[in-house]
C-alpha cells in the first residue's frame, strides 16, 4: 500500500468534504497498521471506521492513533491509497499534500496531476472551513450569537501549519505557507517569506522571499526579503526554477533560472532567463556574453548589476564555467 | 433611494458604532424593499427595526433577509441612503465600501469624500471589533477566563472577506484585501497580493502584487509577485495609476504611469513617471526618448531595462505610438 | 529597581512559561508600586502574588492593576527586575520586549543579550500559545469538540499587538509586527510593512516596507511598499542601518547604509553599501565617485539610477557633502 492515514474533516451541507486532516499520515505503512485501520476493507478515500479499530491500534502499538480514533468518534475515517495514482478525491489530495509537508515525500515526487479539480474553493474561518455558499448565513448566525467569525482566506489550499508542523521549523506568518510545502529541518520562513505547495527547502534555510510552486531550495541557502523565484504556473516560463546549496538570493532580487551551488544574486537584481549577462573572470575581464539561461545550474557564480554601467555581470572562475556540463548534470 | 441595507454592528462602551456589517446590501432598491425595511421612516444611518419587519420582508419575497432580521433581533438596524452624498456616519461609509466589494459600484464611482473621518481606528480581534481604549481590559478578561484574544489588525478598515466574498474569487491571505476593494469575477489575490479600498480588478486577474488605493486593473491583466503600483495617498504623485486589459506587471516591478492594453513591464523594472525611456521599433532602432509619463495610456508597449547598457527601453510598434491620442482618450 | 510588572502567561504541560503578558509594565517604578506588588519579596521572574496585593494596589492608586490582579487570580505573577542585566528567563525577555513596545525603552537601549535562548519556539494559535510537542493532540481534541484550532505562527516572537498597542498607531496586518518593535506616535504600518524586534520608528511614519531587527527610522520618514532595510542578523553586513528624519525610501527600493536626514532613495533602487555611486552637483556635474558606504549618515541626498546609462547617481548639494563629519557625528 502506498499510504494510509486516520483522517477527519469538515463537510458542507451536502456532506461533501471541504478539507481533511491527517494527524499521523503514513507512507508505505506496515501490514499491521493497514490491518488495524482497515480490517480487510478495500482502500478508498473515506473508509468508515469500525468499533474495534481503537483496540486494534492499541494492540499494534499505535497508542496516539488509538486515542485519536476514540476522541474523534464518528468524525473519523480512513484514507487508504493503494498506489500513487492521479488523485480523484479531496481526501486523497489532502493526504498527498500532508505527506509532503510531513517530509514523507519530496516536492515533484508524488503524482498530483489534476489536483486543482479535487480541491474545493473554501472560506477558511475562525470556525473552520465553510462552503462559500453557506458563508453569509454562518456570518449572520455568529453575529446573532455574539461571536466574531473571521475569514482568514478564500482558497483551495489551507495553511500548512494547521495540518503539519514538522520538527525544526519556524514560520513568522502561517498564512504564507500552503499545505503541500516542504520545509526542511532548520528552515525559518520569516513574515515576508512564502512557500507554495509542491515546493520548499531541503534543510537549513532562512526564507524571507517567495518560493513559487515547484521550486526547491537546497541546504544552507538563504532567500533575502522580498526576493522572487519565478513560477511555472504563470509568467510563461516552462523552466522549473531551483536553487542549489549554499546560495544567497539578495533582498528584492529575482531568479528566472535554476542556480547551481554557492551562487549569489545581488540584492535588487532580477535575473530573468532572457537577460544578457557579461561573464567576468577574477580580474574583471570579459570572458563572454551569454543569456542567463545558458548559465542554468552552474555553481560558484555571483550575479550583480554594475552600478556604473548598468550591465548585468556574472563573476565566476573560469573552471566553474568549463566544468558546467559535468558538474551539473543533476540539473 | 440610492441604497438600503439591513445591518448589524459592534459598538464601543459608549454605544458608538465601530463597524457595520450588511449581509444583503442593495443599491437602487425597489420600493417594495424600501417599504418592507423602513415602513415610512425617513432614511438614516441607523434606523430601528420594528416588530413587523421580518413578516414584511417575507411577504416581499426576501426570505434570507427576513431570516437575518429574526436571527439578529435587536442587534439589527437599517441603513438607508437617499443619495450618494458625502458620508457623514460610520454606517454610511461601511455601506458604501460594501457596495463596492459586492460589485454594485465600481471604484471611483461613489462619493467617499472625508471617509477617514467617519472610520474609527479599531482593534480587529478574534472577539470582534474592540475600541482601542477598551482593549487592555478585554485582553485581561479573556486571559482570566482562559481564552486567547488575538489582535489581527489595528486599522480604520477591516478585511473585505469578513464583509463580502463575491463570486469567483480566491484570496490567499484575507488580511491583504481591505473592505472597499473590488475584485472581479475570476480574480485570485495570492498571498503576496494586496488590494486597497476603492481599487481593484474588473475581471479575470492573477494578483500577486499591490494594488494601491484608487488603482484599477483591467480584464486579463496579471500583477506579478511583489510588484508595486504607485498610489496617490503618499509618494507625491497626483496621476491616478491604472492598468489596462491583458497587461503583465512582472514580479518585483513597479508602475508609476497609467498603462494602456497589452502592455508589459519586465520583472524587476520600476517605471516611474519621470523615468526617461528610449522608445525602440521592432528592429531595435531608437524612435525617440521620452519621459515615461508621455507614454501614459498607450497600448502594446513592452518596458524593460537593457541588461547590457542599463537603459530603460520601450519596445513598441510605431503604429501604437502614433495612434495614442485617438485610441487612448479613455485615459 | 529597573522594572516591575504584573504578569500572566501560558504554560506547557511541564509548567514552563511559553509566553508572558504584562498589561501595565512599569520601568523605574515608584517604591510604592514595588511595595504593593512585592511586599518585601526579592525581585524575580515569576514572583507569586499574595492575598493582600489587590488591596495594596488599590491603596496605592493603581485601580486598573488591582482589578487585573483580582480578575487573573492565581494566573497572575509579578516579574521584577533589579537591573537591566542579561535576561535569564522567558518572563524577563517578554518584559523587556514589552517595555520597548510600550515606548518605555528605545531599541538598542536594553540589554537583550542571548534573548533567543530564553524564548521557546511556540505555536501561536487561536487557543493561545501551545508547546510544539503538544500541538497535534490539541488539534485532534479541538476537532473532536467541534472547534477549529488555527495556527497563526510558529515562532519565538509573538505579534506585538497581542501584548501592546501604544497610542497613535495603525497596523494593517498585526502578524507583521513582532513584540519588541517600537512604533512612534503617528506611525502606520501598512499591510506590506514589517517591523522586527528592537527596531522601529520614533514618530510619524508611513511604513509599507520592512524594518529589519535593529533598524531605527526617524521622525517623518516614509518607507515605500516592499522596500528593504538590510539587517545585521543575516546578509553578512555589520553596519547597523538607520534612517534619519524626513527621508523617503521609494517602493521596492533597498537600503544598505545608514541615511542622514531628508534623503531619498528612488523607487526600485537597491543601494548596497558596496555600490559605487556617482555624486552629482545641482548642475549634474560629477563631483566624485564613491562607495555608498562613504555617504553613510550624510543628509540631503537623493539616490537614483539613471534610466539612460544605468549609473547609480547621488544628487547632493556640495555643502551637504562637505559638512558630513560635523553634521552627522550622531551616526
Amino acid at each position: 500500500m502506498f499510504a494510509i492515514a486516520l483522517g477527519t474533516g469538515t463537510r458542507d451541507a451536502q456532506g461533501q468534504l471541504l478539507e481533511a486532516y491527517f494527524p499521523y499520515p503514513t507512507r508505505n505503512p506496515s501490514q499491521a497498521l493497514v490491518d488495524a485501520l482497515l480490517v480487510g476493507e478495500p482502500a478508498g478515500a473515506e473508509v468508515a471506521i469500525d468499533a474495534g479499530c481503537a483496540q486494534r491500534l492499541t494492540d499494534a502499538g499505535e497508542s496516539k492513533m488509538a486515542a485519536a480514533v476514540q476522541a474523534l468518534g464518528d468524525k473519523a475515517f480512513v484514507t487508504a491509497l493503494d498506489s500513487d495514482a492521479e488523485p480523484s478525491s479531496t481526501a486523497e489530495v489532502y493526504l498527498k499534500l500532508t505527506l509532503i509537508s510531513t517530509r514523507q515525500a519530496k516536492p515533484h515526487e508524488l503524482n498530483l496531476t489534476g489536483l486543482f479539480a479535487q480541491l474545493p474553493n473554501v472560506a477558511w474561518t475562525s470556525e473552520g472551513a465553510i462552503a462559500l455558499d453557506e458563508l453569509t448565513e454562518r456570518q449572520i448566525q455568529a453575529r446573532a450569537e455574539g461571536r466574531a467569525l473571521t475569514v482568514n482566506s478564500v482558497d483551495k489550499f489551507p495553511r500548512m501549519a494547521d495540518y503539519a508542523v514538522p520538527a525544526g521549523i519556524r514560520i513568522g506568518d502561517a498564512s504564507r505557507v500552503r499545505l503541500g510545502a516542504h520545509l526542511g529541518d532548520g528552515t525559518t520562513v520569516m513574515h515576508e517569506g512564502f512557500v507554495n505547495f509542491n515546493a520548499g527547502t531541503t534543510g537549513v534555510s532562512m526564507v524571507e522571499g517567495r518560493i513559487s510552486a515547484g521550486v526547491m531550495v537546497g541546504e544552507g541557502s538563504d532567500l533575502g526579503g522580498g526576493c522572487s523565484t519565478m513560477g511555472t504556473l504563470s509568467g510563461g516560463n516552462s523552466i522549473v526554477i531551483s536553487v542549489g546549496d549554499q546560495c544567497l538570493l539578495g533582498a528584492n532580487s529575482g531568479l528566472g533560472i535554476p542556480l547551481g551551488d554557492r551562487c549569489t544574486v545581488e540584492s535588487g537584481l532580477y535575473l530573468t532567463a532572457g537577460s544578457k549577462v557579461r561573464v567576468l573572470d577574477e580580474n574583471g575581464n570579459t570572458l563572454k556574453e551569454v543569456k542567463a539561461r545558458d548559465l542554468a545550474g552552474v555553481s560558484d557564480l555571483l550575479f550583480r548589476r554594475n552600478s556604473m554601467t548598468g550591465t548585468v555581470e556574472c563573476l565566476a572562475n573560469a573552471r566553474a564555467i568549463e566544468l558546467n556540463p559535468a558538474l551539473h548534470s543533476h540539473n
